[in-house]
């Protein structure tokens, strides 16, 4: 199966000048959806993580399949005035302005080893700051998985020495 | 296994007055979470959907991995500017204002059978709005579930007759 037949690009979206990566086609479609979901869980299991973490929103779509397909947690990242509890917060910077990222103070110990799964590595500003989050609460990151991996935007010079998937680049 | 022993009630958020129900420690007990999805999807086998839809974004949490157990598509209902291609809207009334959900338009078929998967049952606009945006595309919901129900709010009086299963009640 290529996974690639059910993205769909949407020129000029959200702005000008940007090629929208739709991955709704291959949510719709339960072999493809199943499929990419399968695909990043074996490979968090093969990297030995013991919960994923995804970032509000489009990484809660990936995430939470693959966490349950693991039989491990998820915790949510989100934007500020989400979680509930105490929170620890990373920002970023963004083409234009800043982004902040939060997650529970309590969600991870120092020996959880994470997988951290979102739909798209672009800039690598988010996957960066999530991987900070994770350290602020001493917890490993032990691999990183995307659906969609924009490779000219050079995102993973942002990863590091972490082990990463992307199923579908361009 | 008792799932609401897996929620926290957070007195006062977002707002003064709000007993907000945290699902995370639930999200984060790779039991709870499964079973929980598990039970779900076991519903939505029962009332025999072939496709599920969630909300934006607490209902995408839940939805996926409902979704990806029944081994069908997902189909995500979002706020406006995020879905990137022709949308149909219905807007709902809240306490203060008006809330705007969206779907694509090519997203469902007359025939589809769809089982709604949200987070929290509260006094329901969410969901009557969902329902209304699979109408509008000839599809039938044939089945609604929800992880945690607020009683008092009375939400399932917009469910009308349509089969729903709520895994905690409140």
């Amino acid at each position: 199966m290529k996974l690639e037949d059910y993205i769909e690009n949407v020129p000029n979206f959200p702005i000008e000048g940007i090629q929208f990566k739709d991955i709704t086609p291959l949510l719709r479609d339960k072999d493809a959806f199943h499929e990419a979901c399968k695909r990043l869980a074996d490979f968090g299991k093969r990297v030995g993580a013991n919960v994923v973490i995804g970032p509000d929103a489009r990484g809660f779509i990936i995430g939470c399949p693959v966490a349950y397909e693991m039989n491990v947690g998820f915790i949510p990242v989100r934007k500020p005035g989400k979680l509930p509890r105490k929170t620890v917060f990373e920002e970023y910077k963004l083409e234009y302005g800043t982004n902040k990222l939060c997650i529970h103070e309590d969600s991870l110990k120092p020996g959880d080893r994470v997988l951290i799964i979102d739909d798209l590595l672009a800039t690598g500003g988010t996957v960066e700051a999530t991987i900070h989050l994770c350290e602020k609460l001493g917890a490993k990151v032990v691999g990183i998985g995307f659906l969609i991996e924009l490779l000219d935007l050079k995102g993973k010079d942002h990863i590091k020495d972490i082990e990463y998937l992307s199923l579908i680049k361009y």
